[in-house]
């Protein structure tokens, strides 16, 4: 068994010594075509430059042999068996202030001040501290000039002392340190031209922004679709990273509420024999040996099967896929799923508490352990800080009692009087408004809804033959969450069936109805959607913030 | 806000006094034909009985005025506004000795002994205890009648006194405690005739079970297919509610091991624009708003780009989709996969170890915290209890150290010698037996393995070109997991591609590629099967025993 690093001359084929004549950014904001043209003039240069890379070594060779570097050993392509601690630089404190760690970060930009200094902003996952290079003992001008040319975003190992500044560095994220390069390689080479630039990225942008656009301070605007175009490198950006933070914590809160409780995870599948839940909103799979298959919209049949095989509680995080074409702020054609399912022993009521204690949970949770992942998306989204959630608990009121505070809030319900229609996007906003203003808080849930609203497998009321056992959870005015009890009977779940027009006895139906053939306890569920938690808790424009790589019917690249 | 209860009335349709004298099991094992016709009658069955219902009721009337029944209120179906603590079978112990607890539960069978005296077995995720009824102060001889006429698997609310018992209960799995009914209230009613038994479900079948066969004591076998077929019943069953605790457990270790690193979890989308890995395993989706669009085969290239995105370590469990026409005891076409990706500091082995580590977690944490849960697999699945991992530690050989132990035991290695072709499935099963008898070990990792056999995205060996930084693990000779250093140079990538015969300009590498090309740091990952874990963890025939609603070529429901 071989412990011996690889070569890294042999994995990471840099092309040094770049002309620095190439500017490393555009200053206006670039359109399609230019961005475009300007990806391939920099394919072709960095092709030209590859080319020419072995007659500039000589020539540097030449150089180096005419005017002598004391620093030869301290820059250049990372060498073989070169193995340091790395410090990451979230870490830098107290601790390493006057020595020497070894970071692996990005050139976020390099200014060079004179033939001998040289500052150079480096970048680890959104956050920037500064650098300083100055001829000295450890330090020669062609390494200076070296370190200046190395391209915007490229990487670089870098061996430098952490001193404590005597001002905050206010254009830096770490404004306490300073980092006083004593070596630095380059790992990892990054085009001489970027389709867009980090430093534009991590300036917001309203959602309303255009290409071309500037801001107050002149600098140009980076639309949403820009950066989901450019995705990797928006990625990079400091919001972006403390937003997928939260999403992860957010993912990691419910399983971890989920699973104190004794629920079980399970991955149920998400080809299925026939589309069940709606025929118009489900993509279809083509190719699957000879049948067609589709793509579940939720896993609620399996969870309820599983619930019929004498589960108990179960809940999944999965992908959920809706061939629905919404283009708004909050619809995707894919996206991640937190489901749950579980038996009550007495009322309905036992589950619809046990999700609100979830929210609730997930929310003061999310509090007290992001606080500063919070405060950095605040810079760029500035509701990101002001969730409220009043004495830590859910409020929960009837449908009809929400009703009832829009009509006093002189909207004209008439439609939802006669229960035709659901409440409309809208009328959730303005409740949310409403409720924030009375209530003081966030995070509601009405109760009760309308029967004829519902999907057939709701339980009903068990006295108002209009509503039923079910329940939408929102926060500032936007469902996240969509729930009841369900029908446990077989012939019950039938009749309920035909009185929405859906035939019973339909390929795909007989696997789910014949399960509560087999006895099965009343149980309710819910499911909520991953992104819009993260979009509506942090007061995000647009759910494809939140989105690694969102979907919606215009996109499905990058 | 309303707290009242539903109204079970409505809630729990149930026929009441079903005859008893329809048979509740088949004794022989019944045909595919004979199980759609029982079902049939059994739905007619059910049909008329409910028709019957009022006019039985009344006729129970008129009897019970004739002959007073003093223990009216105990039995009969679960009324409106009656509720109770409910304690969990597997909790009862010393403390409830003697005491009474309400318990909800199958009626697993039950056996009237006399008119006065009935034996009811009660079920609840598998576990079973005895139960008494007999008639005294709270049990009349209506209620004896009745409960023994409750159908099989029926779930019924039971108010009973715990009572140790005098020797252990040898056919349930509950030993120590049984109860005696006081109170017996219908649920949730199964219907008279259910396609397969639970009881028989009970009994493991060898993998080569056939339809018709019965076992050594002369009862019917149960196939796979059957199960399957019939999941819902199939999971109620001791062992399966024991083998996806275990694999819940997997998953949950998985994202605890991660978590604790500073890993974060995302979701990639499933949808892709472009078929990337390799065309013909790929399912399209036919009807994605005038495009094609593809099940990603892995989340590999998104998780690449989140690398690239200076996400620096991330992990994702979700659907991985493969159009495969293997039908074997390990293939899916749709399985969860865990995956992983990190950057590394120095070199490739520190993400190995990572990941060595990761599985001995997993195994030594199952082995202590499921010790009850194991014992149960192991009744079923002899292996289960005896997966063996020297001194918590992985195994790691090179490739050519594993061909050389196959070729001390005489197997012709010529083809691999060659670097034509990968171990095959035989080759990795006769090396797990090596191992296990040379290092005492049921895991290890083969490392370097033939550039050859490996996707293009991996990275090369330093100094062999005929290697490549990339490992396979292992499970009782069987592949859990594949992993290798990734290139991440845009460069060497395509050179890679084009080496492997793929086109880098082709739809849908693009993004890939120039994720590459913003500068991206050496990493190194993964991607484990959730399924085969579990399934060779456990020692279990077949893959699909370890999947709650499995698909593959033939099978697209339940």
């Amino acid at each position: 068994m071989s412990d011996k690093p690889p070569n890294p001359e042999a994995t990471l084929p840099v092309r040094a010594h770049d002309n620095p004549n190439i500017p490393n950014s555009a200053d206006g904001a670039p359109s399609k075509n230019a961005l475009k043209k300007a990806q391939k003039d920099a394919e072709k240069a960095a092709k030209k430059a590859a080319s020419k890379q072995k007659e500039e070594e000589q020539k540097a060779a030449q150089q180096a042999s005419a005017d002598v570097d004391n620093a030869k050993d301290n820059y250049g392509p990372l060498s073989t068996g070169n193995e340091v601690e790395i410090t990451h630089l979230k870490n830098i404190g107290e601790e390493h202030a006057d020595k020497v760690i070894n970071v692996i970060v990005r050139v976020h930009n390099s200014r060079g001040q004179s033939a001998k200094l040289a500052f150079l902003m480096l970048r680890q996952q959104g956050r920037t501290i500064q650098s300083v290079l100055a001829v000295g003992d450890d330090v020669s001008k062609q390494m200076v000039k070296w370190a200046v040319g190395i391209s915007i975003n490229s990487f670089v190992r870098v061996s430098a002392l952490v001193k404590k500044t005597p001002a905050p560095v206010e254009s830096a994220t770490i404004k306490a340190y300073e980092l006083h390069i004593k070596k630095i390689y380059l790992i990892s080479q990054a085009q001489q031209m970027l389709p867009v630039q980090p430093k534009d990225i991590e300036r917001p942008a309203p959602e309303t922004a255009e290409e071309g656009q500037t801001d107050a301070s002149g600098a140009p605007v980076v639309t949403l679709k820009t950066r989901l175009d450019n995705r990797v490198i928006d990625l990079q950006s400091e919001c972006n990273q403390a937003i997928f933070t939260i999403s992860s914590a957010v993912e990691g809160l419910f399983d971890e509420y989920m699973r104190k409780s004794g629920s079980r995870k399970f991955n149920t599948s998400k080809l299925a024999g026939a589309a069940t839940e709606g025929g118009a909103g489900v993509f279809e799979v083509s190719n699957y040996f000879g049948k067609k298959a589709y793509l579940t919209q939720s896993p609620q049949f399996y969870k309820q099967m599983l619930i019929a095989g004498d589960c108990e509680s179960v809940f999944e995080v999965g992908p959920v896929f809706r061939a629905e074409n919404s283009n708004t702020h909050r619809h995707l054609t894919e996206f991640t799923g937190l489901d749950f399912e579980m038996v009550f022993d007495n009322h309905y009521h036992e589950v619809l508490t046990f999700a609100e204690n979830l929210i609730v949970f997930v929310v003061t949770e999310l509090l007290s352990r992001y606080e500063p992942e919070i405060a950095v998306i605040q810079k760029y989204f500035p509701k990101a800080g002001d969730f409220r959630i009043k004495d830590n608990k859910a409020l929960r009121l009837k449908y009809l009692e929400g009703i009832q505070l829009l009509k006093d809030a002189g909207v004209d319900t008439t439609e939802q009087d006669e229960f035709k229609t659901d409440l409309t996007t809208a009328m959730e906003k303005q409740l949310g408004k409403i409720i924030r203003e009375k209530y003081d808080t966030d995070f509601y849930v009405l109760d009760e809804f309308p029967m004829s609203v519902r999907p057939f497998y709701t339980k009903g009321h068990p006295s108002d033959p209009n509503l039923s056992n079910s329940y939408d959870f929102f926060m500032r005015g936007e469902e996240i969450m969509s729930g009841a009890q369900r029908i446990n009977d077989a012939e019950e779940l039938e009749a309920s069936m035909r009185a929405k027009g859906v035939d019973p006895s339909a390929e795909g139906f007989q696997d789910y109805v014949n399960a509560f053939r087999q006895g099965c306890r009343p149980h309710a569920g819910g499911g909520l959607g991953l992104n819009r938690i993260v979009q509506f808790f942090l007061g995000l424009d647009n759910v494809r913030q939140a989105t690694p790589f969102p979907r919606d019917p215009q996109r499905l690249r990058p």
